[in-house]
């Protein structure tokens, strides 16, 4: 599909615009289009600027509600849970990994949840976010329901991703990954292309794996049955059950500790945005000399790097290698954007009264 | 295979006398014992007391310290770090889980890191603790080197179970989950078997996919290259890249945490035990009402076993209920013991001069 690349800063611009036109202030506006473009420096098309579409329509019909005011309805000198009131996600998150951090640096550890929340962009941004202040970060969110229990045919789970981050050196371990075996977005992706799926990514509506993109779209659109299939494929012979497993740990941790509810229980077309999501952070200090800890883990990492390879691999990552990779690139050959995104954020500055040519540029 | 079936009662009989014949306490054996027998009990025959060989020769050449003295080296009131000094897995593991769940009812949390120490059966065992305590638990534990980086073909992880507990009605939810694809021990049953691997679950030497049950054990005991391959199989196109990042979490939070070596620096045939564990234990009551999300999580679990199942599947699982069923079929028809199992079970009983009739009655 053919690209076109935008400056980043020009895009930041763009951005940070579109924001402050439906009433966010500078700041805010700055800070959803941070975590929005690091989704693009990351190489995460998906999460990136292409969703501003989504948060456009979002804002626009209320389900994000732009003066909304979250609340603490929970709080010990270790945890909080907070109640989001519709916030846009990327504000409330970084609110809520503000305050677990805060209280990891006056007590070793935070866990903060929080429900009524929307869409948050890439969870590895929040744990990044703690690991920039020396600590190890975690967070998860849950989706509405894409993912099928291992010997089920309907969605019952989200997307489910686990992220955790912890220091390291020359590059920081920021592990990122949704529980299913891909997230919707890389089925999207082939189906504009008008490829086959994979085997084993997605279940039609009787529980067979199909390679049809189409219908796994339709059928999580008008929440028919199917579905992706978790982390390890169907049923338990490479592990299927290890996937659904670690998304049913994440709507522990998000949906039932914040008191919202579960993927099953979520739907984007509603009006009442209920997304929950956790933050951890946890100060490694709680097991002795950072110093020792972080050094150790980085020498692991790169005897990962070193170790032998695979025939015809030219390389093994640790993960975050990629991310800062990517990033390099997009700051020096622009935000690669494809025409029907481009196409998006035209319709979008025309009904915002925006100025298009920071975009256009270049 | 041809299996016999011994009662539990005899069999925990015969177990606790072989481990006092090494000196161990009643108590200590009882204990070891009992973890042993959950792993037969929860259907996991790899972890159960066909492992009895293994510790017996750990034990009689002096890696396993049957008078270890464990020693605190670390500690905070939200966590600990305990050096095994050699200890036998299962008596350190308990300990530290009872630590960690001591601290939880305290502090609202407790995080107990362990170096030093040896095998100690299954995960599960110890999240289970935390569960019956109404806490979450959390176990995790390197081993030595089996698992290849995504794009590598030399061992540097360890099988690297995640295992987390959270109290439920009518059953608990017991995830325990090696982040391999599979473990050494179903490698081990197809090989015995004669039987092909299953495509992606582990490499040759160059890096290739093989279903050569026999090559693969071969690299493994010798440290040649191949592995297992992590949850997701090879590569990144279904998600390889996340089981290696899981795995990955398990060493940070196991042997760098703990201060020990990580898998790729483990040999269980030197003298030195340096397996690290971790123990997690959280009161969800930082959340705020513990019913409430006990109740909201039993539903959920509920819901997802009720979910439509996928055609020909007669039924969807949550974790737990499996282990559960499977305790109550080998209470009444007593525990599967394979022929090369009830052999080794004859020759140590042997060597320890441990009568034999508790186990040849049935």
């Amino acid at each position: 599909m053919k690209k076109r690349y935008i400056k980043l800063n020009n895009l930041t611009v763009f951005c940070r615009q579109i924001f402050q036109s439906y009433g966010f202030s500078t700041e805010q506006s700055e800070l959803i289009t941070q975590v929005l473009l690091t989704a693009d420096c990351f190489g995460i098309e998906s999460h990136g600027v292409q969703r501003l579409m989504r948060y456009h329509d979002e804002i626009t019909r209320g389900m994000v509600l732009v003066n909304a005011q979250a609340e603490i309805v929970y709080e010990t000198p270790l945890s909080a849970v907070i109640d989001a009131n519709q916030a846009m996600g990327q504000l409330i998150a970084d609110k809520a990994m503000r305050l677990a951090i805060r209280k990891a640096e006056n007590s070793g550890i935070g866990l903060v949840a929080v429900r009524n929340s929307n869409h948050y962009g890439i969870a590895g941004y929040y744990t990044r976010m703690a690991s920039e202040h020396d600590l190890i970060g975690i967070s998860m969110t849950n989706t509405e329901a894409i993912m099928v229990p291992t010997f089920g045919c309907q969605a019952m789970l989200g997307t489910n991703p686990i992220a955790l981050a912890m220091p390291a050196d020359p590059v920081p371990f920021l592990f990122d990954a949704a529980t299913t075996v891909v997230t919707r977005g890389k089925i999207e992706v082939l189906h504009k292309q008008g490829k086959d799926l994979p085997v084993g990514w997605a279940i039609d509506g009787q529980g067979d794996v199909t390679p049809d993109a189409g219908l796994v779209l339709d059928n999580i659109i008008q929440k028919g049955k199917g579905g992706i299939l978790p982390l390890g494929g169907a049923g338990e012979t490479n592990g299927g059950h290890k996937g659904y497993g670690l998304a049913l740990i994440c709507e522990l941790l998000t949906g039932i500790m914040a008191g919202g509810p579960t993927a099953n229980h979520l739907s984007s077309v509603a009006q009442q945005a209920q997304t929950s999501h956790c933050f951890w952070a946890v100060d490694y200090g709680l097991f002795g000399s950072k110093a020792e800890r972080r050094s150790s883990f980085s020498r692991y990492l790169q005897e990962l790097r070193d170790s032998a390879r695979a025939l015809d691999c030219p390389r093994i990552y640790t993960h975050g290698e990629k991310e800062l990779e990517n990033s390099r690139k997009v700051e020096a050959e622009g935000v690669p954007i494809n025409e029907k995104t481009y196409e998006e954020l035209c319709l979008i500055a025309r009904e915002r009264a925006v100025d298009l040519c920071s975009i256009q540029l270049q």
